[in-house]
């Protein structure tokens, strides 16, 4: 372990080996850190608060939490969680394996995301969205959950498998984006999106199948499914399968 | 009082009974806090900066500011102030009771904001804005002010009392929203919007009363005004008088 | 120098005299601060980073970074930078003379920014961005970089001198905006956009010239090009060539 003099780590934090903890962090009591991972500098970690019921802030092993980063208590991240800095994670978001969360993203909370998933900078997740696997979120996207706000009425957003959603895109409450979907940029959604289908504009209108889409490389290949042409950041065992499919 | 051992605090700064102040947080010299404020951790408060005229920065008792937040001194708010974390108030922000500030907004300062607003997470109100009594401000919202960006010449936005701007929408500069109005999302509105209406798209257009949106929980009463469904955070004396309107 | 006794300051570090370096700073070891520049608190500045190829952040003199900022070693800035709170600055950033960065702007590095260029609040500005000089970028405004997003190919935006583009607009990847444009409030920008002239909506259509734009004061002069009329902040050589133009 190696915490640095000025962080503040509670008796009560379960702080795993090889753990690195940064100058001027937090770590509150109910926090469950997983071996290897790294904490960055002013960091809060597992803040209290009603809402979680009591339950642990969990981060798996070998994770990365960067500088300015804030938890509350009543999350669980599998192994390999990866973040920029100064991101929010509220209660209750419940996360698979080798989640990345960009600079300044907040996540609200009350939230289910899958595995790989790819959160850019400055997204903002609301409460009740459920995410599937291998997603990719740019930044400035929202996804919403009140369909008269303000109001007790909640309708998540879901979306499934490999979908996109590019920069600065609204996803409406209740709306469902099914796998392999492309969100253009600046586009607004409300209701289900097609699995397969483009969907631009605001309100967004189905453009084309996303295999319609080349990728401007040079190889006139189509650009999605994306795992067909990229592969930076997943382990060779998840590559290896993309390139049977 | 409960100040943290590495809470940097001004010998010159006026700090209420009850107070708690959090650790590596900074208090400057210009600065008023009321009684039982809570101050969480890495905040900066009362930044001195020639714009506030020598004013100090006074926060009304009762409030919480959450975790690396920063205040700049000539501000004022009345009691009961609840922030997120990393919220920036730059100075002479003048603001009613019981305000809510989400995590990442951005008040520029000269600015007005009246009792029970409440701004989500990550908006930004420019200078000059002029905002009523239970207004709602979600998500990505920017409130601007230059009708020619750059210039000197700086239309600050009004919005009456218990209006609601949804999810990252613009509203343009020197743009005037009346009374139980509702800004869709991923609107921008221009010119004036009636009281008691809904507006969207960008431009956004009058669309209906909002009195015609209907509540999504089974009950299909009318979504609007608010104030006859949605009580969640307000005293009771105000939900009482709202059960009377 | 003034080095509060709370802050970490690598002895590598190169620090100028008069520097100002504020609590609970840390500075790591391949950095290069100019005289008389000023850092507020809770910064980190020069994160090491493999990307960097080992290069050091270099800080020119004069400069003020405000306090939560975030900078990676490996970019280079002209004197007299002027951040605003919790920026974050990634590796491979070239920014000329006169910079300034607004409070939560976050530049993705591998950019290049001419002088006295104008980041308000909150943009993010991509990798590849090339932006020239007198440039005006307003909060919320998102500079993309991927065609088909995620993707290996990254066709950054270029922005002419003196253009200016509002309050959360797109620039969609591999667009080229000419010199003293006007991209409006709330628009998305694909292809090119000429020299001289307003664009607007989402996808943006070419409106005007900017000079058919007039000034709001009740002068009824042309606003744009806004160097005939705005001059806050630019030293008077800068200025004085401007009354010749």
């Amino acid at each position: 372990m190696k915490i640095h003099g000025t962080a503040i780590v509670s008796e009560k934090a379960k702080i795993g080996r090889g753990v690195e903890i940064g100058p001027y962090t937090i770590i509150h009591d109910n926090v469950k850190i997983g071996d290897n991972t790294v904490i960055g500098s002013h960091c809060e970690i597992g803040i209290p608060n009603h809402l979680s019921d009591g339950e642990e802030l969990s981060i798996g092993k070998d994770s990365l939490i960067r500088s300015h980063s804030i938890f509350y208590e009543g999350s669980t991240f599998a192994d390999g969680l990866a973040t920029g800095h100064r991101v929010t994670v509220r209660e209750k978001t419940i996360a698979g394996k080798n989640l990345q969360i960009g600079t300044l993203s907040d996540i609200q909370g009350h939230c289910i995301i899958g595995d790989f998933v790819r959160f850019h900078s400055n997204v903002h997740i609301g409460q009740k969205s459920k995410i599937g696997d291998f997603v990719w979120i740019f930044p400035y996207v929202v996804l919403t959950n009140d369909p008269h706000p303000p109001s007790n009425t909640l309708l998540g957003v879901t979306i499934g498998n490999y979908s996109v959603v590019a920069t600065m895109s609204v996803i409406l409450p209740g709306a469902t984006i099914g796998e392999n979907v492309l969100v253009g940029a600046h586009s607004s959604i409300k209701g289900n999106a097609e699995s397969g289908c483009v969907y631009v504009g605001s309100p967004a209108k189905k453009i084309c199948l996303a295999s319609k889409i080349k990728l401007q490389d040079g190889s006139n290949e189509p650009a999605y499914p994306w795992v067909k042409h990229f592969h930076r950041g997943y382990p060779e065992e998840v590559t290896n399968e993309w390139r049977c499919m």
